[in-house]
């Protein structure tokens, strides 16, 4: 059975951490393909870490396994989720990392109960999770390993809804990108048609909304549907973080006539 | 069919969409193995792109298609091109990225006429690129989705030759590499056999042009024939860029005895 | 034959030489699948690399092909060097780098005898190297084109080894890892049980050593046998390299009632 394992974590390219999960998978599961999803979270920052997984999962084949380690509770005994969802498996620590990726009544959750040998106390991407996931590729029953929970068993943080009010709402910067766009807590579409939309960000600026890049003057800020399923602030050829001093966790408000 | 695809963008590693180009590859094109040439280039920089392409295209194998995305005019409507040339076929958008890579009269150029529906205004390397890769991978006809076009059709831009003039030319730093070696854009024997050839610098140092490294001393700057195929300015075992301040895009001038 | 080939090398991600080295391990053995140890060594850290080795090298599977590059001395002749040790193989310049993987009665140790021709001067990762573990990889003889060197006749520097006194010894800090932890050229299990083992920084710190970070209370640091096979100093949640100005290649001193 030929799999496809896709990774997630904020472990960097420069320690050989991810090199070592690749390693283990290429071990015990040598028929998958393993490929990067990205491994550049900030440490830590399980936020932005739920974005990427959530942005990038609709566009994996059916039967990809994606393997998603932020995990700061590494050693504390946190659970493991493993969550069914149109034919795609996600595998990370149960922390909320996969909490925007998964519509609670559309996935088949799963706490792991039956944990490797021999873990390292301190590598548990390596030592735990890569090996569960190449039993997964392998194509294991879950039942084997794991054991049904409820959505209301698992991990769903604050942040993965914004704060709605009438007329407004408070969204928070989940991933300011490399070109600058800050991607927000809130889904394309969420909004329906809103008359006068606006934004207001920590500088005191108010943004307009549009619906592409070239909707905007150069260099001008706007809030826009991106490609990644979220809202963004961004600026056409320029730098949105920059210019509006946003940062990742930074709250914006939204304001719209009711 | 069993292809590889080497990818090429300005998109960094630690955003998810390079990891989302690989989803949709591997989507649309299961049997392809996919390649990363690297995904470091400065944001919009087609100039270092296109040197990067250029140098490492020879060493790839026959039926290797490589997919280059640098793209400051995403949405904007420019053509894309596909290219042939001994074997290898290069998708890009037709900026530039190309040109260094490509020899007119011996590249079998196109320009895309059918694009995939349901794309994102500006995630074209995701939801545009990556498919038209997966069909050549797949090995799809070029007449299902492309067109022919002539070499005066497509972009050439300026810095894609030096400035030559009578026992002098005026070349340009199209890139600094991890170690400081500045990449000029002039071929490696471009210039045949010169007499005192000379390179002065903007900070006004003049240096030899020498064969290897080590007929430099240990920290002394000169020009030479690099492994990448072009000119580039190095200092042995130390920075170039940084001893003489040099940065991209920077213009320098060579001259010998006419 | 289906094989594995991981790269490690100096050269980041941002250039695109891992990207021609992995054109060139396509060209030459297609059926092999190549995969990233990590590039992120500092430039010419051969000690810092030879850690990553030591640390990996046991986590892939047998049959495994690792190519090292960290090679402050390309085009001196320096010999390289191929080793076998439990079924796989590891191909570096024999500077050292292999050092720390390598128990000498245990691996069969060789000097490359043959080298590819057309090499350019600068980049044997690509010309060299890369071509050298092609062969290995699709099952060529060492014989064919190495000889059997003795553990004497190759590179073992100082730093493999800590400096042992009576009830002290004198280790130096081979990597700092993005999560600010530090470790040691000093092996897990090295010291067997001691008392009142402690450990001085440059700073005049004096730590614990524990089992766990989470023996550790929060933002504190301490001496532990880390995942990676080696003793390093971190801090809970926090960063060892900040609160202790730790820097790779710094001595620290340990210290137990003898």
């Amino acid at each position: 059975m030929h799999s496809l394992i896709a990774l997630l974590t904020d472990f960097g390219l420069d320690d050989p951490y991810v090199g070592q999960m690749k390693a283990v998978l290429a071990r015990e599961c040598p028929d998958s393909t393993v490929t990067d999803l990205t491994h550049g979270v900030e440490p830590f920052n399980i936020a932005q870490g739920a974005f990427f997984l959530a942005a990038s999962v609709p566009h994996f084949p059916e039967g990809a396994v994606l393997l998603a380690v932020v995990d700061p509770g590494v050693g504390s005994g946190r659970p493991i989720l493993v969550a069914r969802q149109d034919g795609r498996t996600i595998v990370a620590p149960d922390n909320g990392l996969a909490a925007l990726a998964l519509i609670p009544e559309h996935a088949e959750l799963h706490h792991v109960n039956q944990l490797p040998e021999k873990a390292s106390a301190t590598f548990h991407g390596r030592d735990i999770f890569a090996p569960i996931a190449a039993r997964i590729a392998r194509g294991e029953a879950l039942s084997g390993f794991c054991h049904p929970v409820s959505a209301e068993e698992t991990v769903r943080p604050l942040w993965t809804e914004p704060l709605m009010g009438r007329g407004k709402c408070s969204a928070r910067v989940l991933h300011v990108d490399r070109f600058g766009n800050c991607v927000l807590n809130l889904r394309a579409g969420a909004l329906g048609p809103l008359h006068n939309l606006q934004i207001s960000t920590p500088l005191g600026r108010e943004l307009p909304a549009v619906d592409t890049y070239s909707d905007l003057p150069e260099g001008a800020p706007g809030l826009l549907e991106g490609s990644q399923g979220f809202f963004e602030i961004a600026v056409n050829l320029g730098s949105a973080a920059r210019q509006l001093g946003l940062s990742m966790g930074d709250a914006v408000t939204l304001r719209w006539d009711a």
